[in-house]
Protein backbone atom coordinates (compact mmCIF):
# COMPACT_ATOMS: atom_id res chain seq x y z
CA UNK A 1 0.00 0.00 0.00
CA UNK A 2 1.07 3.46 -1.00
CA UNK A 3 -0.01 6.77 0.41
CA UNK A 4 -0.05 9.79 -2.22
CA UNK A 5 -0.18 13.36 -1.69
CA UNK A 6 -0.99 15.80 -4.18
CA UNK A 7 -1.44 19.63 -4.61
CA UNK A 8 -4.40 20.54 -6.38
CA UNK A 9 -5.91 23.76 -8.41
CA UNK A 10 -9.23 24.29 -8.59
CA UNK A 11 -12.03 26.99 -10.14
CA UNK A 12 -14.38 26.55 -7.67
CA UNK A 13 -17.08 28.43 -9.62
CA UNK A 14 -18.74 25.34 -10.90
CA UNK A 15 -19.08 23.31 -7.96
CA UNK A 16 -20.60 22.94 -5.10
CA UNK A 17 -17.65 22.95 -2.64
CA UNK A 18 -14.79 20.41 -2.18
CA UNK A 19 -17.00 18.21 0.30
CA UNK A 20 -18.91 15.23 -1.44
CA UNK A 21 -22.66 15.22 -1.26
CA UNK A 22 -25.27 13.01 -3.14
CA UNK A 23 -26.43 15.29 -5.69
CA UNK A 24 -24.42 17.84 -6.37
CA UNK A 25 -21.11 18.40 -8.05
CA UNK A 26 -18.20 18.28 -5.75
CA UNK A 27 -13.86 18.98 -6.45
CA UNK A 28 -13.91 15.84 -3.85
CA UNK A 29 -16.32 13.43 -6.15
CA UNK A 30 -14.52 14.45 -9.45
CA UNK A 31 -10.93 13.91 -7.46
CA UNK A 32 -12.08 10.56 -6.61
CA UNK A 33 -13.73 9.77 -10.02
CA UNK A 34 -10.17 10.75 -11.10
CA UNK A 35 -8.01 8.66 -8.94
CA UNK A 36 -10.44 5.97 -9.19
CA UNK A 37 -9.68 5.59 -12.59
CA UNK A 38 -6.35 6.31 -12.84
CA UNK A 39 -5.02 3.89 -9.65
CA UNK A 40 -7.52 1.13 -11.17
CA UNK A 41 -9.20 0.69 -7.88
CA UNK A 42 -11.13 2.76 -5.69
CA UNK A 43 -9.62 5.45 -4.28
CA UNK A 44 -10.82 7.56 -0.86
CA UNK A 45 -9.51 11.26 -1.22
CA UNK A 46 -8.76 13.17 2.12
CA UNK A 47 -8.67 17.38 1.54
CA UNK A 48 -6.84 19.55 4.12
CA UNK A 49 -9.36 22.38 3.66
CA UNK A 50 -13.42 21.78 2.84
CA UNK A 51 -13.95 25.21 0.46
CA UNK A 52 -17.47 26.06 0.50
CA UNK A 53 -19.59 26.86 -2.96
CA UNK A 54 -17.83 28.88 -4.77
CA UNK A 55 -14.44 28.99 -3.61
CA UNK A 56 -11.12 28.50 -5.10
CA UNK A 57 -7.83 26.87 -4.42
CA UNK A 58 -4.39 26.92 -6.19
CA UNK A 59 -2.90 25.19 -2.85
CA UNK A 60 -5.16 22.56 -1.85
CA UNK A 61 -4.20 19.18 -0.35
CA UNK A 62 -5.01 15.98 -0.53
CA UNK A 63 -4.15 12.14 -0.22
CA UNK A 64 -5.45 8.96 -1.20
CA UNK A 65 -4.21 5.36 -0.71
CA UNK A 66 -3.32 3.19 -3.96
CA UNK A 67 -1.84 -0.75 -4.17
CA UNK A 68 -0.77 0.87 -8.15
CA UNK A 69 2.90 0.98 -8.92
CA UNK A 70 2.59 3.75 -11.34
CA UNK A 71 5.86 6.08 -11.17
CA UNK A 72 4.88 8.82 -8.95
CA UNK A 73 6.47 11.55 -11.14
CA UNK A 74 3.68 10.62 -13.85
CA UNK A 75 0.66 10.79 -11.34
CA UNK A 76 0.14 14.60 -11.94
CA UNK A 77 0.38 14.15 -15.72
CA UNK A 78 -2.06 10.85 -15.59
CA UNK A 79 -4.58 12.87 -13.01
CA UNK A 80 -5.18 16.09 -15.26
CA UNK A 81 -5.40 13.97 -18.58
CA UNK A 82 -8.94 12.48 -16.94
CA UNK A 83 -9.78 15.40 -14.24
CA UNK A 84 -12.16 18.38 -15.84
CA UNK A 85 -10.73 21.37 -17.09
CA UNK A 86 -11.61 23.27 -13.60
CA UNK A 87 -9.26 20.97 -11.59
CA UNK A 88 -5.65 20.11 -11.87
CA UNK A 89 -2.91 18.41 -9.91
CA UNK A 90 -0.15 21.07 -9.69
CA UNK A 91 2.59 18.26 -8.21
CA UNK A 92 2.47 14.71 -6.43
CA UNK A 93 4.79 12.67 -3.69
CA UNK A 94 4.98 9.78 -2.04
CA UNK A 95 4.34 10.01 1.54
CA UNK A 96 4.06 7.73 4.92
CA UNK A 97 1.27 5.75 5.17
CA UNK A 98 0.05 7.53 8.08
CA UNK A 99 0.02 11.11 6.25
CA UNK A 100 -3.08 11.87 6.39
CA UNK A 101 -3.76 15.30 4.54
CA UNK A 102 -6.82 16.88 7.01
CA UNK A 103 -5.61 16.20 10.49
CA UNK A 104 -1.61 16.62 9.79
CA UNK A 105 -2.00 20.18 8.42
CA UNK A 106 0.10 22.57 10.44
CA UNK A 107 -1.02 25.78 8.99
CA UNK A 108 -3.65 27.12 6.16
CA UNK A 109 -2.92 30.45 4.33
CA UNK A 110 -6.67 31.73 2.43
CA UNK A 111 -6.08 34.64 0.30
CA UNK A 112 -9.28 37.14 -0.39
CA UNK A 113 -9.14 39.32 -3.81
CA UNK A 114 -11.19 42.98 -3.52
CA UNK A 115 -11.06 44.90 -6.16
CA UNK A 116 -12.42 48.38 -5.70
CA UNK A 117 -13.21 50.07 -8.71
CA UNK A 118 -16.56 52.77 -8.87
CA UNK A 119 -17.77 50.20 -12.33
CA UNK A 120 -17.85 46.49 -12.37
CA UNK A 121 -15.01 44.68 -14.24
CA UNK A 122 -16.13 41.54 -16.17
CA UNK A 123 -12.22 39.88 -16.58
CA UNK A 124 -12.09 39.64 -13.20
CA UNK A 125 -15.02 38.99 -11.80
CA UNK A 126 -14.78 34.96 -11.08
CA UNK A 127 -11.68 35.18 -9.11
CA UNK A 128 -12.15 38.61 -6.95
CA UNK A 129 -14.62 40.57 -5.65
CA UNK A 130 -15.88 44.02 -6.90
CA UNK A 131 -16.72 46.56 -4.42
CA UNK A 132 -17.72 49.90 -5.45
CA UNK A 133 -17.29 51.98 -2.59
CA UNK A 134 -13.77 53.29 -1.56
CA UNK A 135 -12.48 51.19 1.02
CA UNK A 136 -10.77 53.13 3.74
CA UNK A 137 -7.87 50.46 4.17
CA UNK A 138 -5.72 51.26 7.02
CA UNK A 139 -9.02 51.03 8.66
CA UNK A 140 -9.46 47.56 8.11
CA UNK A 141 -5.86 47.18 8.52
CA UNK A 142 -6.33 48.64 11.83
CA UNK A 143 -9.14 46.00 12.61
CA UNK A 144 -7.40 43.10 11.45
CA UNK A 145 -4.76 43.55 13.81
CA UNK A 146 -7.28 43.33 16.86
CA UNK A 147 -8.22 40.09 15.06
CA UNK A 148 -4.96 38.79 15.25
CA UNK A 149 -3.83 36.14 17.68
CA UNK A 150 -5.65 33.82 20.15
CA UNK A 151 -9.10 34.51 20.63
CA UNK A 152 -12.88 32.82 20.97
CA UNK A 153 -14.24 33.65 17.10
CA UNK A 154 -17.71 32.46 18.05
CA UNK A 155 -18.72 35.78 16.37
CA UNK A 156 -16.84 34.81 13.14
CA UNK A 157 -18.17 31.79 12.02
CA UNK A 158 -21.37 30.33 11.23
CA UNK A 159 -22.68 27.77 13.46
CA UNK A 160 -23.48 24.79 10.74
CA UNK A 161 -25.99 23.12 13.45
CA UNK A 162 -23.41 21.83 16.17
CA UNK A 163 -21.79 23.43 18.97
CA UNK A 164 -18.15 23.54 18.96
CA UNK A 165 -15.56 24.98 20.51
CA UNK A 166 -14.76 28.11 19.05
CA UNK A 167 -11.24 29.16 19.79
CA UNK A 168 -8.83 29.73 17.09
CA UNK A 169 -5.33 31.00 16.62
CA UNK A 170 -4.83 33.48 13.32
CA UNK A 171 -1.13 33.96 13.27
CA UNK A 172 -1.66 36.56 10.52
CA UNK A 173 -3.99 38.40 8.64
CA UNK A 174 -2.42 41.30 6.15
CA UNK A 175 -4.65 43.67 4.01
CA UNK A 176 -2.88 44.93 1.73
CA UNK A 177 -3.15 47.35 -1.30
CA UNK A 178 -2.01 47.40 -4.86
CA UNK A 179 -3.70 50.15 -6.89
CA UNK A 180 -7.27 49.18 -7.13
CA UNK A 181 -6.66 45.96 -5.99
CA UNK A 182 -6.89 44.80 -2.18
CA UNK A 183 -5.97 41.49 -0.86
CA UNK A 184 -6.34 39.80 2.93
CA UNK A 185 -3.80 37.16 3.67
CA UNK A 186 -4.94 34.84 6.56
CA UNK A 187 -2.74 32.28 8.39
CA UNK A 188 -4.20 29.70 10.65
CA UNK A 189 -3.75 26.62 12.24
CA UNK A 190 -7.77 26.07 11.60
CA UNK A 191 -10.35 27.98 10.89
CA UNK A 192 -14.07 27.60 11.99
CA UNK A 193 -16.89 27.39 9.00
CA UNK A 194 -17.30 30.32 7.29
CA UNK A 195 -14.54 31.82 9.53
CA UNK A 196 -12.40 33.49 6.30
CA UNK A 197 -15.04 35.23 4.86
CA UNK A 198 -16.87 36.21 7.59
CA UNK A 199 -13.74 38.29 9.05
CA UNK A 200 -13.18 39.56 5.37
CA UNK A 201 -17.17 40.56 5.46
CA UNK A 202 -16.28 42.47 8.85
CA UNK A 203 -13.22 44.07 7.54
CA UNK A 204 -15.30 45.15 4.22
CA UNK A 205 -17.53 46.59 6.66
CA UNK A 206 -15.02 48.77 8.57
CA UNK A 207 -13.54 49.64 4.98
CA UNK A 208 -17.05 51.24 3.85
CA UNK A 209 -17.53 52.77 7.17
CA UNK A 210 -20.61 51.08 8.48
CA UNK A 211 -18.54 49.67 11.25
CA UNK A 212 -15.82 50.40 13.15
CA UNK A 213 -12.61 49.04 14.55
CA UNK A 214 -14.76 49.25 17.85
CA UNK A 215 -17.45 47.14 16.48
CA UNK A 216 -14.78 44.39 15.89
CA UNK A 217 -13.21 44.68 18.72
CA UNK A 218 -17.32 44.06 20.67
CA UNK A 219 -18.53 41.47 18.42
CA UNK A 220 -15.00 39.60 19.04
CA UNK A 221 -15.44 40.11 22.94
CA UNK A 222 -19.40 38.91 23.33
CA UNK A 223 -18.77 36.52 20.45
CA UNK A 224 -21.98 37.76 18.59
CA UNK A 225 -21.95 39.48 15.08
CA UNK A 226 -24.08 41.91 14.27
CA UNK A 227 -26.62 41.47 11.30
CA UNK A 228 -25.76 44.19 9.46
CA UNK A 229 -21.85 42.17 8.97
CA UNK A 230 -22.35 40.07 6.37
CA UNK A 231 -20.42 37.09 4.84
CA UNK A 232 -18.21 37.96 2.10
CA UNK A 233 -19.00 36.27 -1.37
CA UNK A 234 -17.17 32.86 -2.42
CA UNK A 235 -15.42 34.05 -5.76
CA UNK A 236 -12.74 36.55 -3.88
CA UNK A 237 -11.56 33.56 -1.71
CA UNK A 238 -9.00 31.19 -2.83
CA UNK A 239 -7.28 28.23 -0.43
CA UNK A 240 -3.24 29.26 -1.08
CA UNK A 241 -1.30 26.87 0.52
CA UNK A 242 -1.59 24.16 3.13
CA UNK A 243 1.80 23.15 5.41
CA UNK A 244 2.68 20.28 6.69
CA UNK A 245 6.20 21.14 8.86
CA UNK A 246 7.64 24.26 10.85
CA UNK A 247 7.57 26.37 7.69
CA UNK A 248 5.53 28.75 5.85
CA UNK A 249 4.99 27.48 2.11
CA UNK A 250 5.12 29.15 -0.83
CA UNK A 251 2.35 29.57 -3.21
CA UNK B 1 -28.41 64.34 -31.71
CA UNK B 2 -25.34 63.45 -29.52
CA UNK B 3 -23.02 61.02 -29.82
CA UNK B 4 -21.71 58.95 -27.15
CA UNK B 5 -17.92 57.21 -27.20
CA UNK B 6 -18.05 53.98 -24.58
CA UNK B 7 -14.79 52.14 -23.48
CA UNK B 8 -15.80 48.77 -22.97
CA UNK B 9 -14.32 45.34 -21.25
CA UNK B 10 -16.03 41.69 -21.69
CA UNK B 11 -15.15 38.54 -21.14
CA UNK B 12 -15.43 36.50 -24.52
CA UNK B 13 -15.89 33.03 -23.30
CA UNK B 14 -19.57 32.74 -24.16
CA UNK B 15 -19.75 34.91 -27.04
CA UNK B 16 -19.49 34.42 -30.62
CA UNK B 17 -17.14 37.32 -31.03
CA UNK B 18 -18.30 41.22 -30.63
CA UNK B 19 -20.04 41.43 -34.85
CA UNK B 20 -23.71 40.81 -34.71
CA UNK B 21 -24.59 37.24 -36.74
CA UNK B 22 -27.97 36.06 -36.96
CA UNK B 23 -28.75 33.43 -33.97
CA UNK B 24 -25.76 33.85 -31.99
CA UNK B 25 -24.81 35.84 -28.81
CA UNK B 26 -22.37 38.38 -29.65
CA UNK B 27 -20.88 41.83 -28.14
CA UNK B 28 -22.44 43.85 -30.44
CA UNK B 29 -25.77 42.66 -30.08
CA UNK B 30 -25.28 42.83 -26.08
CA UNK B 31 -24.43 46.05 -26.45
CA UNK B 32 -26.69 47.82 -28.69
CA UNK B 33 -29.89 45.88 -26.95
CA UNK B 34 -28.25 48.27 -23.32
CA UNK B 35 -28.06 51.08 -25.26
CA UNK B 36 -31.32 51.11 -26.97
CA UNK B 37 -32.97 50.19 -23.39
CA UNK B 38 -31.08 53.08 -21.41
CA UNK B 39 -31.81 55.48 -24.59
CA UNK B 40 -35.40 54.67 -24.97
CA UNK B 41 -34.93 54.35 -28.74
CA UNK B 42 -32.97 52.23 -31.52
CA UNK B 43 -29.50 52.44 -31.02
CA UNK B 44 -26.38 51.27 -33.58
CA UNK B 45 -22.97 50.15 -31.98
CA UNK B 46 -20.15 51.10 -34.05
CA UNK B 47 -16.84 48.99 -32.29
CA UNK B 48 -13.45 49.85 -33.32
CA UNK B 49 -12.02 45.75 -33.59
CA UNK B 50 -14.33 42.90 -34.60
CA UNK B 51 -12.60 40.62 -32.33
CA UNK B 52 -13.27 36.88 -32.77
CA UNK B 53 -15.41 34.37 -30.55
CA UNK B 54 -13.71 33.85 -27.22
CA UNK B 55 -11.25 36.72 -27.64
CA UNK B 56 -11.53 39.47 -24.59
CA UNK B 57 -11.29 42.99 -24.24
CA UNK B 58 -9.90 45.50 -21.46
CA UNK B 59 -10.59 48.80 -23.60
CA UNK B 60 -13.05 47.88 -26.95
CA UNK B 61 -14.48 51.11 -28.01
CA UNK B 62 -17.34 51.92 -28.99
CA UNK B 63 -19.63 55.03 -30.13
CA UNK B 64 -23.56 54.91 -31.01
CA UNK B 65 -25.79 58.19 -31.55
CA UNK B 66 -28.93 59.13 -29.52
CA UNK B 67 -31.58 61.89 -28.56
CA UNK B 68 -31.85 61.24 -24.94
CA UNK B 69 -30.67 63.70 -23.10
CA UNK B 70 -28.98 61.62 -20.29
CA UNK B 71 -26.05 63.02 -18.26
CA UNK B 72 -22.72 61.81 -19.72
CA UNK B 73 -21.78 60.81 -16.56
CA UNK B 74 -24.73 58.47 -15.77
CA UNK B 75 -23.92 56.64 -19.03
CA UNK B 76 -22.22 53.70 -18.01
CA UNK B 77 -23.49 53.26 -14.29
CA UNK B 78 -26.42 53.22 -16.57
CA UNK B 79 -25.22 50.54 -18.63
CA UNK B 80 -23.87 48.36 -16.80
CA UNK B 81 -26.93 48.25 -14.91
CA UNK B 82 -28.59 46.56 -17.56
CA UNK B 83 -25.74 44.96 -19.31
CA UNK B 84 -25.13 41.26 -18.49
CA UNK B 85 -22.16 39.97 -15.94
CA UNK B 86 -19.60 39.39 -18.95
CA UNK B 87 -19.83 42.77 -20.21
CA UNK B 88 -19.42 46.25 -18.93
CA UNK B 89 -18.54 50.19 -19.75
CA UNK B 90 -15.47 51.37 -18.01
CA UNK B 91 -16.03 54.77 -19.15
CA UNK B 92 -18.21 57.18 -21.03
CA UNK B 93 -18.15 60.50 -22.87
CA UNK B 94 -19.18 62.39 -25.31
CA UNK B 95 -17.71 63.06 -28.92
CA UNK B 96 -17.98 64.94 -32.21
CA UNK B 97 -21.24 63.77 -33.83
CA UNK B 98 -18.69 62.71 -36.73
CA UNK B 99 -16.33 60.49 -34.61
CA UNK B 100 -16.74 56.78 -35.34
CA UNK B 101 -15.08 54.32 -33.48
CA UNK B 102 -14.05 52.18 -36.22
CA UNK B 103 -12.55 54.69 -38.93
CA UNK B 104 -11.09 56.81 -36.60
CA UNK B 105 -9.17 54.65 -34.35
CA UNK B 106 -5.33 55.44 -34.89
CA UNK B 107 -3.80 52.32 -33.80
CA UNK B 108 -4.94 49.22 -31.80
CA UNK B 109 -2.85 47.37 -28.86
CA UNK B 110 -3.93 43.62 -27.97
CA UNK B 111 -1.90 41.34 -26.01
CA UNK B 112 -1.53 37.80 -25.75
CA UNK B 113 -0.99 36.01 -22.54
CA UNK B 114 0.54 32.57 -22.38
CA UNK B 115 1.36 30.55 -19.12
CA UNK B 116 4.35 28.29 -19.50
CA UNK B 117 4.68 25.63 -17.03
CA UNK B 118 5.03 21.80 -17.28
CA UNK B 119 1.25 21.14 -15.45
CA UNK B 120 -2.23 23.17 -16.53
CA UNK B 121 -3.57 25.91 -14.37
CA UNK B 122 -7.04 25.88 -13.97
CA UNK B 123 -7.54 29.28 -12.76
CA UNK B 124 -5.65 30.89 -15.31
CA UNK B 125 -7.51 28.44 -17.87
CA UNK B 126 -10.18 30.96 -19.06
CA UNK B 127 -7.64 34.09 -20.19
CA UNK B 128 -4.61 32.94 -20.76
CA UNK B 129 -2.85 29.83 -23.34
CA UNK B 130 -1.14 27.21 -21.57
CA UNK B 131 2.02 25.69 -23.16
CA UNK B 132 3.52 22.62 -21.68
CA UNK B 133 6.77 22.60 -23.38
CA UNK B 134 9.63 25.02 -21.92
CA UNK B 135 9.25 28.04 -24.41
CA UNK B 136 12.69 29.69 -26.30
CA UNK B 137 12.05 33.42 -25.51
CA UNK B 138 14.69 34.45 -26.85
CA UNK B 139 13.86 33.27 -30.17
CA UNK B 140 10.55 34.48 -30.14
CA UNK B 141 12.07 38.27 -29.43
CA UNK B 142 13.94 37.43 -32.60
CA UNK B 143 11.21 36.67 -34.98
CA UNK B 144 9.05 39.02 -33.29
CA UNK B 145 11.76 41.87 -34.34
CA UNK B 146 11.02 40.21 -38.45
CA UNK B 147 7.91 40.90 -38.44
CA UNK B 148 7.79 44.44 -37.31
CA UNK B 149 7.81 47.60 -39.20
CA UNK B 150 5.71 47.38 -42.85
CA UNK B 151 5.44 44.79 -44.63
CA UNK B 152 2.89 42.13 -46.87
CA UNK B 153 1.27 39.98 -43.78
CA UNK B 154 -0.58 37.71 -46.71
CA UNK B 155 0.56 35.07 -44.63
CA UNK B 156 -0.09 36.42 -41.42
CA UNK B 157 -3.94 36.14 -41.66
CA UNK B 158 -6.88 34.55 -42.67
CA UNK B 159 -8.52 35.55 -45.92
CA UNK B 160 -12.02 35.42 -44.66
CA UNK B 161 -13.14 34.33 -48.19
CA UNK B 162 -12.57 37.88 -49.94
CA UNK B 163 -8.99 38.65 -51.58
CA UNK B 164 -7.87 42.14 -49.99
CA UNK B 165 -4.94 44.68 -49.56
CA UNK B 166 -2.68 42.74 -47.19
CA UNK B 167 0.23 45.34 -46.18
CA UNK B 168 0.18 46.47 -42.67
CA UNK B 169 2.41 48.18 -40.25
CA UNK B 170 3.27 46.65 -36.77
CA UNK B 171 4.20 49.56 -35.20
CA UNK B 172 5.55 47.57 -31.56
CA UNK B 173 5.42 43.38 -30.76
CA UNK B 174 6.84 42.69 -27.99
CA UNK B 175 7.66 39.51 -26.30
CA UNK B 176 8.30 40.03 -22.55
CA UNK B 177 8.51 37.12 -19.62
CA UNK B 178 7.93 37.10 -15.88
CA UNK B 179 8.51 33.73 -14.59
CA UNK B 180 5.96 31.62 -15.71
CA UNK B 181 4.10 33.73 -17.83
CA UNK B 182 4.75 35.19 -21.54
CA UNK B 183 3.26 38.16 -22.91
CA UNK B 184 3.19 39.53 -26.33
CA UNK B 185 2.06 42.65 -26.94
CA UNK B 186 1.44 44.01 -30.37
CA UNK B 187 0.40 47.62 -31.73
CA UNK B 188 -0.46 48.60 -35.09
CA UNK B 189 -3.04 51.17 -36.88
CA UNK B 190 -4.73 48.29 -38.20
CA UNK B 191 -4.56 44.29 -38.62
CA UNK B 192 -5.82 41.77 -40.97
CA UNK B 193 -8.45 38.66 -40.04
CA UNK B 194 -7.26 36.57 -37.28
CA UNK B 195 -3.09 38.49 -38.08
CA UNK B 196 -2.73 38.56 -33.87
CA UNK B 197 -3.53 35.22 -33.66
CA UNK B 198 -1.30 33.61 -37.11
CA UNK B 199 1.51 36.04 -35.49
CA UNK B 200 1.00 34.84 -31.82
CA UNK B 201 1.07 31.17 -33.38
CA UNK B 202 3.87 31.49 -35.50
CA UNK B 203 5.77 32.65 -32.36
CA UNK B 204 5.16 29.76 -30.31
CA UNK B 205 6.14 27.34 -33.16
CA UNK B 206 9.52 29.34 -32.84
CA UNK B 207 9.55 29.54 -29.30
CA UNK B 208 9.10 25.33 -29.56
CA UNK B 209 11.45 24.66 -31.72
CA UNK B 210 9.09 23.65 -34.27
CA UNK B 211 10.27 26.70 -36.44
CA UNK B 212 13.38 28.96 -36.59
CA UNK B 213 12.80 32.63 -37.51
CA UNK B 214 14.06 32.16 -40.92
CA UNK B 215 11.33 30.17 -41.73
CA UNK B 216 9.00 33.10 -40.38
CA UNK B 217 11.27 35.24 -42.66
CA UNK B 218 10.35 32.70 -45.54
CA UNK B 219 6.50 32.92 -44.86
CA UNK B 220 6.65 37.16 -45.09
CA UNK B 221 8.40 36.94 -48.02
CA UNK B 222 6.40 34.33 -49.63
CA UNK B 223 3.16 35.45 -48.42
CA UNK B 224 2.52 31.87 -47.73
CA UNK B 225 2.20 30.44 -43.82
CA UNK B 226 3.25 26.55 -43.17
CA UNK B 227 0.32 24.51 -42.46
CA UNK B 228 2.06 22.93 -39.44
CA UNK B 229 2.35 26.68 -38.07
CA UNK B 230 -1.37 26.77 -36.27
CA UNK B 231 -3.25 29.54 -34.99
CA UNK B 232 -3.18 30.39 -31.40
CA UNK B 233 -5.91 29.46 -29.79
CA UNK B 234 -8.87 32.70 -28.43
CA UNK B 235 -8.27 32.78 -24.98
CA UNK B 236 -5.07 34.11 -24.56
CA UNK B 237 -6.02 37.15 -26.32
CA UNK B 238 -7.51 40.79 -25.30
CA UNK B 239 -8.23 44.23 -27.01
CA UNK B 240 -6.02 46.26 -24.37
CA UNK B 241 -6.58 49.50 -26.16
CA UNK B 242 -7.70 51.56 -29.16
CA UNK B 243 -6.35 55.37 -29.24
CA UNK B 244 -7.69 57.92 -31.25
CA UNK B 245 -4.96 60.58 -31.03
CA UNK B 246 -1.21 60.94 -31.78
CA UNK B 247 -0.23 59.00 -27.98
CA UNK B 248 -0.68 55.76 -26.94
CA UNK B 249 -2.84 55.27 -24.04
CA UNK B 250 -2.34 53.24 -20.71
CA UNK B 251 -4.42 50.05 -20.28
Amino acid sequence: MRNIKVVVEYDGTDFHGFQRQAGDRTVQEELERAASQIMQEPAAVIGAGRTDAGVHACGQVINFRTHNPIPVERISVALNSVLPPDIAARSAEEVDLDFHARFDARRRCYIYRILNVPLRAPLARRYATWVRQPLAVAEMQAAALLLTGEHDFAAFCCSHGKPQQTRRTIEQLEVQQEGPWITVQIVAPSFLFRMVRTIVGALLAVGGGRKTKEDVARMLATGQRDEDCPVAPPQGLCLAWVSYGAENENI
